[in-house]
């Protein structure tokens, strides 16, 4: 594998001739597509369902970059030109599989990439030689911007050249590039919903109790300040703390009386102290 | 309630000629005393259970203030003064019940103060009239330094001008300083375990997990990041993402399923799950 292969896909050995369509209009493609767009990368068409949607998107990423035109904003498939390089593909998981044997079709040639955690590459099997996975391992929320740059991107290609071209597409946004496959993705995902997802929800039962009792949320933000931040210096299964670490029945038995009229709370609280004693007494086997 | 009666605590108008001990040498010790210290609070002495711990924080305290003498470590309660005015006991729940009548005995006249989320004040009934509360919102690690400006600090104490005298201590250090009763402060607790203790173990379940896949959880560190920061902007019962809220049933059976050797993890992402799920519809019924 050299950069003669990759210069058989992008003949011009630049991705910036790349034409890329942008293939979703939600939380992934609303960061994505801007920013591989202020890198210079040029998105001639934007498709989501709705009209408003791709719209919106179609602005961003003109908005992004100046320099290059504006892409067409389009909500129904038979639009979706069959002259890209690159159609960039973030739907939901259930929208990729089903709606990809339909969008391939007749566009077979160009490279199909995208960008859940949790769909294996396998999903274009059959479809086309060309797949390939662009992972972002951040969460991506409505109008805040993302830094790249601090984010690692997996990658992953049915074709080795297609590995260097997504690599070197990815490499525009971050040095945090990293191959993967699909089994490591899934895995990587897991580790995501649980660093993220779970820990947003630890946040959000803080929040529930907390305007339950009429008192304020916003005292947790240093706390949940330092304790990300900690795990930058200390990892996680080292640095816990807490009553259940502690094995303190005591504080424990008192915090889930005062729970008596959530039992919800009650139960995830009793559910997750014990998950903190079963994690250690699992790491200290392992010791 | 005026400020005369604060004089009456502290006649010369000053917290700077309180006399301090420190009974305790641990996470919240090391890091409440050298801050009170670094803001001019004169520590005479400092206990501990081991001569070792005492001395090593008399040292940390007198490095944190110059121009204040070093306070004497001591490890055996006979040689604790009967001459401070303020006694700051940061001990483990346990110790603090089960020493608080001979800490106290013949210092009867001082002011006692503990630094724990749980423990009511009603722990220094009948031992002395004047007992109080400082709570540090925040999760202490040794040799991690805290910046106590960004941190509320929650009061209580049995007299009123104990109570000021508190707040004003507390001032010292952060602009957060909010009254709350010794319910108000469990429920406080509880809110900080679920969103440090509990978001910690969501870190600590992804680091577990991806270690024994091959994997660097480091990767996880900018989600981490992002999802704290998050909640600066988007309270996070709003803020919540991944397959749970989606209710992506897909997703997270075939989570489970990668998951099938760590039957704990199985659970706990079960458990986790179905607890975004229900805290959504309880939120929803409230809407």
């Amino acid at each position: 594998m050299n950069n003669a292969e990759v210069m058989n896909v992008c003949p011009d050995s630049s991705l910036l001739h790349l034409r890329v369509v942008m293939i979703g209009a939600g939380r992934v493609a609303s960061h994505l597509a801007p920013a591989l767009a202020s890198q210079g990368v040029q998105f001639c068409q934007v498709y989501s369902r709705t009209a408003e949607a791709a719209e919106a998107l179609a602005e961003v990423i003109a908005a992004a970059n100046h320099s290059l035109s504006k892409p067409e904003a389009i909500h129904q498939m038979d639009a979706l030109t069959r002259e890209a390089d690159l159609y960039l593909v973030s739907l939901t998981d259930q929208a990729l599989l089903s709606l990809l044997p339909q969008l391939v079709s007749g566009r077979e040639q160009a490279l199909w990439v995208h960008t859940a955690g949790s769909v294996p590459l396998s999903c274009f099997q059959g479809l086309t030689l060309r797949g390939g996975v662009l992972y972002p391992m951040q969460t991506f929320s409505k109008g805040v911007p993302v830094d790249f740059s601090l984010v690692s991107l997996f990658v992953e290609a049915s074709l080795p050249a297609d590995l260097l071209l997504l690599e070197r597409l990815a490499a525009l946004l971050t040095t945090h590039v990293h191959r993967a496959d699909s089994r490591q993705r899934k895995a990587l995902h897991i580790g995501a919903v649980m660093a993220c997802n779970f820990a947003n929800h630890a946040y959000a039962l803080a929040q529930y109790w907390l305007e339950q009792q009429g008192l304020p949320f916003e005292a947790m933000l240093p706390l949940i300040d330092e304790t990300a931040r900690k795990v930058h210096q200390l990892k996680p299964m080292e640095g816990q703390t807490g009553p259940a670490i502690r094995q303190d029945q005591a504080v424990m038995a008192s915090h889930i009386e005062l729970l008596h009229d959530y039992p919800q709370l009650q139960a995830i609280y009793r559910q997750l102290s014990q998950s903190i004693i079963d994690l250690e007494k699992t790491k200290s086997n392992q010791d």
